[in-house]
């Protein structure tokens, strides 16, 4: 006998439902696997020792402990806010401690602003494909999607309020992700990111700007963020309708699940009562420890980061071009982890990747999984993050040896 | 200039305002307060050494550093989980570890519930006074509150539903602490919680049991948690109607953020998904820590724990008692943090904290706070877990002092 309470739970249960990657991922259980899927970083990159000495400093001082390991406030550890407010400054935004929250990663962070901003119906502008934490943060919040493409030409305010009025809600945010994106791997260029901020002026609604591989860049000019560019067209950070979302765990480790918001204060005071009700504060000690991590070497183990991931990428690129497949392209990813490969129109990413698990021990996620409209299909995220040259250079040669075949007919890979 | 970004807000954002408790707490921040107001653990309680030890222990071996400081599953560390759950069939709950959901403290499992449960204009019932953090974290999803009183005359589930109906939603969950509550530190007798059980069956809705204190009794007979008497009522935990919320705040520390969720797995498997969208994973590292901890000497810290507080609650009774307030009655908890103390109907707890604090440097919380309907502002919530016995005797004798002259006449404290 089970309890039947799906009738009970609340209509937004019916949105948040298990993603098709992770049920794709289970297959990766299996051993031996080269592993393109996930867009985790690299623990070769974990400051492990530095680490265990900041705990061990921590804890070795009895005040210290104490206050590490008691409940703390909901806005974060002062010294951390502190120094992620002169980060900021120094990319051209005058925050002060004030304008920064610190989230349990950046995760927490969208999933605050979907809280903040949507009611049932309303609208998040998103980019398509985009990041799908993103898409399961927001949904709990019952939004509908409609697709911006900055650079790329931008349905007008017009018809963007229309379909969103449509709807029964209004367009309440864009969401972004503006340099390395998850999944594509690319960076918008100046024009699209003004692009993006007058269309977010035509609509007088405010920017999510998810910053989380902004840290990661490789080669190429690095570009401004959305809420430096929106800064300085005037009135400050106060005035300012981006969200800046942040985060750690690329650049240190996800492991003490710090992230962080930096916002007007107003917004900050707002996301400060939902931290507060959804879990009180993150922990103290993680907050210290990173605090310590970040005042060490922040700059050294960025520089190592980039270092260590633009050689997996040019792993990846070469091996890509070597197998010169017909029809086939990617990006070429000026920082970050992935890089967007499109197949021919009818291939499917999915089909492939069950055939590779199976045949060749290479796994990747299917782009699909990325769009809100159930286009995409035809793509694939790989990610260069984990895998060794030699694995990068031997996986996609096996990938490629599956998809060639393919190339030349119609013959869909489902059927 | 400051973007107003009010209006754009979602309409839950009107219900999350700062609690009247955190406004008057800013208060505290003056030097050389005793405090009864925070319902927070004593950190000399804190194991700290082994906090260090489990700490050096996993970052030494660096492939147990590699896992710990990466993204984790969702759902929490595996042996954590098995933990919980052989703690859990100890008082009479077979869980399995699919049964046990890792959350960052209890309060997000509260939130979580929530967004599962609660539509908006749907019913969460609630004892009174009851938990602040729940009412907060039930808040974002805009239901209406309506009042449970298990052992001292439910309304009858007829009523309940129908006025449930009239606000445009259903019942959705009964909400207790039935151990050591807060804020009123009092337990639910065996029959009260055989009541609260039988209305959540005529009603057809869960129960959701938050046991943060239930490991700190000091004397009386332990009783069985919810969630046991309904297993034994047949069906096991599979068709249990209670979903029980337990944390290591109150036991071990608060500042690793680990609680739990136990319930049956197809809940769980939804919470899951909700997890996965708020923060993705819990911290790995601090949940490898908790479960070292637990692991090494569970009993032994709530051992310590119980008779640390009962020292203190034994102090803060005898104050009371040696106060001989006519008209002021007050809790005897038999376990947990707290006082519960009623005024006369006169006194007003709010505008007596102001003068307790500006003249006799001592602070509690106003009970007025606890209350979903307005009422309770004769009573305040006296903590003992951070004041010394002298602190206490002291602090109580100030308070006395202050409440002493106001008990013979009728005039309004506030006036």
């Amino acid at each position: 006998m089970t309890a039947a309470w799906e009738p009970a739970y609340a209509r937004r249960a019916g949105r948040m439902r298990a993603s098709e990657i992770r049920e794709l991922l289970k297959l990766l259980e299996k051993p031996g696997v080269t592993s393109f899927a996930g867009g985790i970083p690299d623990p070769a990159l974990f400051p492990i020792e530095r680490v265990k000495a900041a705990y061990a400093a921590v804890l070795s001082d009895a005040a210290a402990a104490n206050g590490a390991l008691q409940y703390s406030t909901s806005e974060g550890y002062a010294p951390l806010r502190e120094w992620i407010a002169q980060q900021m400054q120094a990319q051209g935004v005058p925050a002060q401690p004030g304008n920064i929250l610190i989230t349990s990663g950046s995760q927490q962070a969208l999933e605050f602003l979907g809280k903040l901003f949507l009611d049932a119906g309303d609208t998040a502008l998103v980019a398509a494909p985009t990041y799908l934490g993103a898409l399961q943060a927001f949904a709990a919040y019952e939004p509908r999607y409609d697709t911006v493409r900055p650079g790329q030409g931008n349905e007008t305010p017009e018809v963007l309020r229309a379909r969103a009025s449509a709807n029964g809600g209004s367009a309440k945010f864009i969401y972004l992700v503006p340099d390395f994106a998850n999944p594509t791997g690319e960076t918008l260029t100046l024009a699209a990111r003004q692009q993006a901020l007058g269309l977010a002026t035509d609509l007088d609604i405010p920017i999510i700007e998810d910053a989380a591989y902004a840290a990661l860049r490789f080669e190429g000019e690095e570009q401004p963020s959305l809420q430096a560019l929106s800064v300085a067209d005037g009135g400050g950070l106060e005035a300012s309708r981006v969200i800046y979302c942040g985060t750690f765990s690329k650049t240190l480790t996800p492991g003490l699940r710090v992230g962080w918001v930096c916002a007007s204060e107003a917004i900050i005071r707002r996301l400060v009562l939902i931290k507060q009700a959804c879990d009180l504060n993150s922990s103290l000690i993680n907050q210290i420890i990173m605090h310590r991590l970040a005042e060490d070497d922040f700059a050294g183990q960025v520089t190592r980061a980039r270092s260590h991931y633009r050689r997996r990428r040019d792993a990846m690129l070469a091996a890509l071009a070597e197998q010169a497949l017909p029809g086939v392209t990617w990006t070429k990813p000026e920082g970050g982890l992935f890089v967007w490969v499109t197949l021919p129109e009818h291939l499917d990413g999915a089909a492939l990747l069950q055939r590779a698990i199976a045949e060749a021990d290479v796994a990747f996620v299917p782009g699909g999984a990325f769009f809100t409209d159930g286009s995409g299909r035809n793509t694939m995220r790989l990610s260069y993050s984990l895998a060794s040259d030699e694995q990068i250079r031997a996986g996609i040669a096996k990938l490629g040896g599956i998809i060639r075949p393919l190339l030349s007919g119609t013959k869909k890979l489902a059927e």
